[in-house]
């Protein structure tokens, strides 16, 4: 493990905001070295980074100066989960869910490096983890649509006809962003339409409904780890998986299920990032192929997932989720068995970096390597 | 019945746009003189209007000149639908259902007469039927949430890991607009937040996802008539009931349980109107304290309602929905009881003006009145 130091330098800018800065990690999975984190500088610095370098393990990651961060490559996780380092994955951005584990922080705040700062309509840059923060700290209406989005916001509220008795809402677990200029879409649609920019900025934020699932992207993506980070495993993908790329989406459907279930709210709309370049649309058809096929059984798999009212914790539902997997989508192919297996996995492994999390079992030793950088 | 007779004046400016013109009514209920189409001209100029006349009979509404309309009041309505004309409220604008009924067209918009032409931020005049259309004419993706909202509209589309089998969408049924200026609050929160106006511009539409209810406002609304039409019912408010302002909820709450039965889409956020003048806030808690309390029964009743399915229709649907307010919220209040009557006579009565629609049913002689001042 690479560890950086904070530097307090006389050029660096005053940061707009630091709120939360001790209970929070900002999660960076990445194959090169981290120059997009220039531009964030004002936003980031005063935040400590969890740096999961994918690929390569020899390759050094170049992090600029002034930053507090931990970096982890390949063989750190082998070392510090040992075999349970299988259910990490390798050749693919899902290996940003090692940085959730080994976060000791309330939330987390997971960026590509492929994204910079955007702005808004009026031309000032757009603070997204301020603006994920305000979402995750303000409560969600998840039982019951608001006309003018999220109501918690400044100049808004609940409108006519919002019953009372659902105004307090419920605790926010998720907070999704959105990107201008490159849209998230499937290779497919980059295939049909490789000119299409997301040029339209929505000013808005908006609790998705219960029951309601939603395609979360982990590009732009914030939430809080003490309420539902067991739920966020991003499954097995890249190296030696059938698939790629629904690694978010995955961790997403069993996300919005547990939430549900446990009355959490997910929020999606701001704030915005700017993604600066399409990924090659050949290359994600190989990997999305199965998906795409597999996703029809996926959505209804989990549109009708019912978990039992005695799974209070993420992990327990997460565990019977991965029971579930396994008894439902294991004939739709074997990879589903080999995922529910890696599910459990994830939530042991998650256990023995967290002994304090969860009472109930034996506190694991502290593996060697976990320490923080600063 | 007044009726108007439609004048090219050479001062009249040229119609931004006269979509769907021969199929779609626009529905105005009102107490005052219709001052306020002079904004309107250049957008509901080519259409044609049902004024719903409030109150007093024998007060003359003016109507500007060169607008193609009829006006029913309280007489017209006696007289054309007879008993069954206690299914229509007075002294409320729930009255404007009456205008549903007696039209023949496809698509209706109906809007209230102290909503006036909004901008949109570049300062361009927002036409918003032209919008409402745009939303109708689309699908609606009732079944799953597209992060980049309307997946239809230009510049948009599903988003990475939406499944392709559900990109076809559904037909749009209802699209509800918003308002910029006086928002729509209950009010308590009128009372609570006096001087708060809606200066957000959000532009985005989107569906509201099946399962879940929405507050649906009757200011800025547009549905399929076809699809949705005998479900519009406004209750029974005002003059002589216990309640008011809750005429709208109470459609939309039907609606859209019934539009989830039948596999039909909601669409909510543009177009924008501006909404010019609030409500007296102590008429209005006047009218809605018991609805704020009654609601608290009625939103637990909508969410769970269940209908047969054998109702394939929404006359159907809607006997059912009525059966079911009898069942479980007559003893609520003995008020439930009435309006379910209401609802079966307010069926009754759509019948006999649409006898067409209906084909299993004896057809009602067409009463007098009916007739299109055209």
């Amino acid at each position: 493990m690479v560890s950086g130091s904070y530097l307090t330098s006389t050029s660096t800018p005053t940061p707009n905001t630091s709120l939360l800065k001790d209970e929070l990690d900002i999660v960076i999975p990445t194959i090169r070295n981290l120059d997009f984190l220039e531009m964030w500088r004002p936003f980031f610095q005063s935040y400590h980074l969890i740096i999961v370098q994918d690929g390569d393990p020899s390759k050094t990651i170049r992090v600029p100066d002034g930053f507090d961060y931990e970096l982890y490559n390949r063989n750190d996780i082998n070392r510090i989960l040992g075999p349970k380092a299988a259910c990490i994955s390798f050749k693919d951005s899902a290996c940003r869910c090692f940085g959730y584990m080994i976060s000791k922080k309330k939330y987390i705040f997971t960026i590509d490096d492929d994204c910079f700062v955007a702005k808004d309509p009026s031309g000032k840059e757009i603070n997204a983890l301020e603006q994920h923060i305000k979402n995750l700290l303000s409560p969600s209406t998840p039982f019951f649509f608001n006309t003018l989005y999220d109501p918690y916001r400044e100049g808004a509220d609940f409108v006519r006809g919002y019953p009372f008795s659902l105004r307090e809402g419920v605790q926010t677990a998720v907070s999704h962003g959105l990107w201008l200029n490159i849209p998230d879409y499937d290779a497919p649609t980059q295939l049909v339409k490789p000119l299409e920019r997301n040029k339209r900025y929505v000013d808005a934020v908006l609790t998705v409904p219960r029951g309601t699932l939603f395609p979360m992207c982990g590009m732009n993506l914030a939430f809080n780890r003490e309420l539902i980070g067991p739920a966020m495993y991003f499954g097995l993908m890249g190296d030696g998986q059938p698939i790629g790329r629904y690694d978010d989406m995955w961790a997403g459907w069993c996300t919005k299920v547990i939430c549900d279930h446990l009355g959490l709210g997910v929020k999606t709309g701001l704030p915005y990032i700017w993604h600066s370049k399409a990924s090659n649309p050949f290359v994600n058809l190989k990997k999305e192929y199965r998906g795409i096929y597999w996703q029809e059984e996926l959505i209804p798999f989990f549109q009708t997932a019912v978990l039992p009212k005695e799974c209070t914790t993420v992990r327990t539902c997460y565990l019977e989720l991965s029971k579930l997997v396994k008894a439902k989508l294991g004939k739709v192919d074997d990879y589903f068995n080999k995922l529910a297996d890696a599910m459990v996995t994830w939530i042991e492994a998650w256990d023995e970096l967290n002994p304090s999390e969860n009472p109930g079992r034996t506190a694991a030793v502290k593996p060697n390597g976990a320490a923080k950088g600063k």
